[in-house]
């Protein structure tokens, strides 16, 4: 079967590098060939609304799923017509806008922060006024990774934040002191199986995630995260892997946003699961049957951003494993990560906590 | 770093699927791209003894490599001049040619089989009667997979043996009521570190490998199969992944024959051990430290032979992991594998002995 991947990033790498054993071929789509995963599968090149190219792809793929959310699901859902796309381009829709995303939480009963549409500086004030501060304003797409986002501390930020990103529409969310973060990622088969990994603790600096905890036993965390995934997974009668990111706040869970992919929080299940999130990606859109998402031990994934420490510095560490994604090094750009793997869970967070500051000895991160 | 491997097949492309993450571009050398290797990375084609592209392969990358004997080590060798070359061709060229390998492994003290040149139909008629019988005539170049041998169990077989095989440089090996086969894989660093996986026990048919289950508990055969791989990699100053093959024989091990690559006992290693046999092959020959070879668990890895059964019918197996090369169904030829993961030796071989007669049902199997 050949599987096209809109988006060429290290995600769609991991995708080919995962379904190749599998017996499949993949097909990328991005703008340029110069990415992760067009140095291991061929690519088409293209702006990522130009129909022509992505009914190219159409044609010459049995499915079709995304790497990234940044896409446009009208152009692609014009162009690919008649071709499987999995997950549900409805799923993409509503990640790609906050807004749509929080009303679908709250419609499945999922807890989120409050927040109110924000579409004029009038709107802005009354969107402060009801919700309260501090809070975060943010534009409903195009964010990752912390981009497009304004914290206002006080109603003197209201015209700053107004200026800085009023140009596109907005949501105005509380911000909750949040105790920290964690993620739950899982996957529906196209029967209607579902297969949910352990739960993610993840550690974000400036807004980018830089260390994953996984296995993290909060068992009754887990069962929430779990209840709430399964339900956006039956909402759309979804097909692939999904997550969902969410702060915990006073024992609760609250959840941030969903990403209906495979997911930065989930590179240990390359080596810390039985079935990876990225072979498990493959088998839901081929119609293969599931994998176990069992955790191997116990994980700690480190992102390595901004630049490439030397590998052979690294390698020689116990049961450490390194993913180079060769990207060209940039400010807050992910160029790889590595993931360690020990018997137990005190011993990896040991583990991670000495490594750690070799990796960002600018960071004062602390698991 | 770009490396040149000689040979396209599926040990080339799991190589390729364990570099990548490493950062490392490939390109494959193969009478043709429609190899498994060519699905994945950029592969120039020609014949194996082609001075000129193998030249084009040296200029092109950064270290030679192979994915299999039956190359000419004489044309790699002028044509890489400058070009580093692991593992070194004169283990290639020991490898290639039984007779030298036989009187390596004596001038190492790795016990063998008792052995004879053959040239003519006469020195095969002394070389019965020194060896005695029964006995397997061997052509000493190009034989794998059973391929190129003729047991003789009565000195009536001389004639039809010669007949068969004369035409080339020949070996006659006593025949070994053996009780089983073991392999053992290793490797060695540039900065002449050795790493030694755990024991493999491998069941053949019809001379192809069908089973291998890892790690074989049998710790004094480990130890000596460990020696004897030690001597063989210092002796040749060795960079890369080397295995041995023996019988076991009343309690000792005897050489059968040594592979200066991966080898397809080792493929349990991709899921079963913590560096891969693929990785740590990429490792040693880049430069690289060598991660550990260590075993998760109890794996058993089952070839997919002659025609690939319905993946579907087996991924739902739990912990089954599935390789699928992609390669035209021919009988006998080597098509895929499978392994399976379990936390125990006992429940390994009972899950074994339940999926054989399902992946072979012609077969009486008995692991």
């Amino acid at each position: 079967m050949t599987i096209g991947i809109v988006g060429g990033g290290q995600l769609g790498q991991m995708l080919a590098l995962a379904g190749y054993p599998l017996g499949q071929d993949f097909l990328f789509f991005d703008r340029s060939a110069d990415t992760p995963a067009g140095r291991i599968a061929p690519l088409l090149a293209g702006e990522f609304h130009d129909e022509a190219q992505l009914a190219e792809l159409a044609r010459r793929c049995d499915v079709i799923s995304f790497d990234w959310e940044n896409i446009s699901v009208a152009a692609l859902r014009r162009a690919a017509r008649g071709t499987r796309i999995a997950p549900p381009l409805r799923a993409l829709g509503v990640a790609q806008d906050r807004l749509a995303e929080k009303h679908c939480f709250q419609r499945l009963s999922i807890a989120t922060t409050r927040f109110a549409p924000v579409d004029s500086l009038a709107s802005l004030s009354q969107a402060v006024e009801r919700v309260g501060l501090p809070g975060m304003l943010k534009t409903r797409r195009f964010g990752y990774d912390g981009k497009g986002q304004y914290l206002l501390r006080s109603r003197a930020d209201i015209a700053p934040a107004w200026e800085a990103l009023g140009s596109a529409p907005l949501l105005y969310e509380e911000w909750v002191p949040f105790d920290y973060e964690v993620s739950i990622i899982g996957v529906r088969s196209r029967s209607g199986a579902i297969a949910v990994y352990p739960l993610n603790r993840n550690y974000h600096v400036d807004g980018i995630l830089r260390l994953t905890l996984a296995p993290w036993r909060a068992p009754q965390l887990a069962r929430a995260a779990r209840r709430s995934l399964s339900r956006l997974l039956e909402h759309f009668r979804y097909v692939g892997v999904l997550t969902i990111e969410f702060f915990v706040h006073r024992g609760r869970l609250l959840a941030n946003e969903m990403a209906p992919r495979v997911h930065n929080s989930g590179h240990w299940t390359i080596e810390g699961a039985v079935t990876s999130q990225f072979e498990n990606h493959v088998r839901a859109i081929t119609g293969l049957p599931l994998g176990a998402c069992d955790a191997r031990g116990h994980s700690a994934m480190i992102n390595l951003i901004g630049s490439m420490p030397d590998a052979r510095r690294f390698l020689a560490e116990p049961g450490l494993h390194w993913h180079d994604y060769r990207k060209e090094p940039r400010h807050g750009r992910k160029l790889g990560h590595c993931t360690i793997n020990e018997a137990t869970a005190s011993r990896r967070t040991a583990r991670a906590r000495q490594l750690l500051p070799r990796l960002y000895p600018q960071l004062a991160l602390r698991p």
